[in-house]
């Protein structure tokens, strides 16, 4: 008999082009924008304005929350991100309706467990599209001792490795100005190849990585429950993303906002009693034109736990020679876009 | 000299038929939608909509800590429920005023205690009620060498033992649908005895029970001094009751929220640590007509503490033969009506 | 090279004259409300009714939060306040942004430090102000071995002793009568001289004075870094006020909410777990006239720590004789004006 409960999809549960209709859609509020700021002290000031924007990572939580029963509740590994990108603004009073369709499958050589492509797209209430990715995940098979199509005809989708700058739409509102942020730095200032020490710490706490995945109704166990992780619930990994973009306020403090992921990985656990610490590198500029008020910056963000980074300039993400293996202190590594004023 | 602090009314200070005008009125805000789903990671799709609806336990938390300074400040035991109805919705924006009305008083044998009987009634800014219910509490008497007359002749009301589900409202707006909540399950799948495991554990923690307690306004000492609790600060009862319904949902999923409580004990003390898991059973049903697109269902919630309830089916409620002593795991017994959408 | 992280000001660093822009302009919404609620459990009527009425300590830490990176980022110590006024009120939808002036400079004998006098100006989105106040901080100088002028030419600027009561504006929205709040006790029945004991208390947690920090967008690091702290954060000075405030309800039932601050001093360090009590003495009182609804009270709060006052008429906030050396559990002693309700 089919359990009344939930208990999430198998790898064998999963059909290639089928679309979920992700539960459960949500209006935002006022008091999510004052919870995120509270919750990770961000200070972009475009979210912090009378036109109640909604901050980019909140409503990625919030649509990630969302794929979280028919997707993730299973997996073993959240794997990677691609091609995500914020398409419109949100604002307090938006409901977000997700949807996620299984672009790609591929049973693992051991058998217990296959990934699944999803491709996620989030819209408003008018049917607008606020936010698309791709995002690949290992779950556990329902059975390991039979195998499935997909571990001799795997079928791995074509994922972008970036987002094209073109892709980017120039923000129109909401841009800071040195007079508002108190920052030096506008667009031109910021050369590719150079790295900004975010300085500050931030201990994650119990009670708050918990409130802060539960706003965004993300109900995966092992974020939740003592028992059943020995005392140290697992941090959901968009809590380190928020607080380490947070902290990167302090050295891009004329930015309005992250737009885009290339790619990202959760490199390591984060526990209750952690210490974060952050630097970005740039990676990459794109002018949007000689009247545009702002340019797209690519930013490699290190987020490390319980080590700051004294000197940034000089540290080896990858310490062993000639391996692509990230230091151990980092949790996580984020290559994504975001837009800074230009001195236009 | 009467003090100009308020330190609570003792039992011979309640007049039977005195009816208390309960501080403060509270206006609810997009805030505490926010807050709420925080707090409990509650899904019911109802309550997450644009329309801004009030989640019921919410409200119900709301009234209960505007009549703690008069009832229930030196309260020894909160004893129980009864007649609990909401009468119609609340939203964001409204103002809500509560009374209580003193309606039934004894004193115990020992001369110490008595039991105070009110009922409680909320109403909003257009003095149309939204809540009612009874609820008795054992309360220190000032001088346990002076009896009272209600200690020979005690005044115990007429309480009703449950809510017929005549008088609830059948739900018209924010009904979910299973393409909404992905649960499979509607009315007509519910069968009367059938027993619902909950699956997921909820730790509380410190901070949260506490701020949780403090957005209702809702002071008394017990919960939020470590010295007065020799650091182990009581869990007010309410927050069990809204991690228990917020885990509930997982199985419900197409429930469209509380609506009335029959019964509820608070059979054990919850603290900071404890971790919380709950199942349900399927008491009663009431078919609102071929028409409707709810149904009422009576559900028992179970929630226990640092135990999960592997085998929901033979759990026993009762483990000691002939007596009807819960488990001493158990922390929350509720009695409740819910609504479920139907196929029609 | 200067670089693009804002490593704050030191005390060469500061102009006489200067006008600093604070960053971020933030405009207020419900969820600050909701979560001021929360963290605090401040029962006010005022700032709890349908006109979302901004609570006044709300507005205050904001303000101060948007000065902490010019003004007080390399500050040793926060000396006190002076002339703080709130000049109209502040509701929800209104965005605050600030200015930092500097009206005084001391170098310390030592060389090693210098005092730094700032006026701040917080305004609305029309331009109106709505706060005022004088502060002193002690901030380390860059290069002990280079003198400045303010060594041995001081520029000290005359501050207010206290908000003369003349240039208080009877508060005419949102009055509290003995109905709403339960409070037998209105203007007429304070007496100069005495002392109010609030009983309650209140527990400090980790999270919750990191999130009630960050809410203001106060990023000092002091405050959240358990690495940097040998793992005890210092709680933000704010926090125990806003908690001895809130404390200070039960007793001050009818107030309409403090309206100035003459002085104040941080007399103790709070960390997360530390108990926090309070009782008030009444200074001073202001009759606004015969038709006036509310008249001023000058009061004096003092907030313990880990001890409850029993006898708050013979407690010696001077313990030792013939020295003005506080108590040292006292860890806030603040001189501020409220308004009460009057019996007209």
């Amino acid at each position: 008999m089919k359990t009344k409960t939930d208990s999430g999809n198998f790898f064998e549960d999963f059909k290639l082009g089928h679309v979920f209709q992700c539960p459960i859609p949500r209006t935002l509020n006022q008091g999510d924008i004052s919870n995120y700021i509270s919750m990770t002290g961000d200070r972009t000031p475009r979210f912090c304005d009378a036109r109640m924007e909604i901050h980019p990572l909140l409503l990625f939580h919030l649509v990630l929350g969302q794929t979280v029963r028919q997707i993730s509740l299973n997996a073993k590994a959240n794997l990677g991100y691609a091609g995500l990108l914020w398409q419109r603004p949100a604002v307090a009073g938006d409901t977000i309706s997700t949807t996620a369709e299984v672009i790609g499958l591929k049973e693992n050589s051991n058998q217990k467990t296959g990934i699944v492509y999803v491709k996620t797209r989030a819209q408003n209430q008018q049917g607008k599209e606020v936010l698309q990715y791709n995002r690949w995940v290992m779950v556990n098979k329902r059975d390991e001792k039979i195998k499935t199509e997909y571990l001799e005809k795997p079928v791995i989708p074509e994922l972008p490795s970036k987002i094209e700058p073109e892709m980017l739409w120039p923000v129109k509102e909401g841009i800071p100005t040195k007079g508002i942020t108190g920052g030096d730095f506008i667009f031109e200032d910021y050369k590719v190849g150079e790295r900004i020490d975010h300085v500050d710490g931030l201990t994650v706490n119990t009670t708050e990585h918990m409130s802060f995945t539960r706003l965004f109704q993300n109900g995966a166990k092992i974020h939740f429950d003592n028992l059943l992780t020995d005392g140290k619930p697992l941090v959901y990994g968009g809590y380190p993303m928020s607080l380490g973009y947070a902290l990167g306020f302090n050295g891009l403090q004329n930015r309005t906002g992250i737009c885009a992921i290339n790619a990202g990985a959760h490199a390591n656990p984060v526990y209750a009693g952690d210490t974060l610490y952050a630097f970005s590198e740039v990676l990459e500029k794109k002018n949007f034109g000689a009247d545009a008020r702002t340019g797209a910056v690519r930013l490699r963000l290190i987020v490390t736990k319980n080590m700051r980074v004294e000197k940034v300039d000089s540290f080896q993400i990858y310490p062993e020679a000639g391996k692509k293996v990230l230091h151990p202190n980092i949790v996580l590594d984020l290559d994504y876009w975001d837009q800074i004023a230009t001195g236009a």
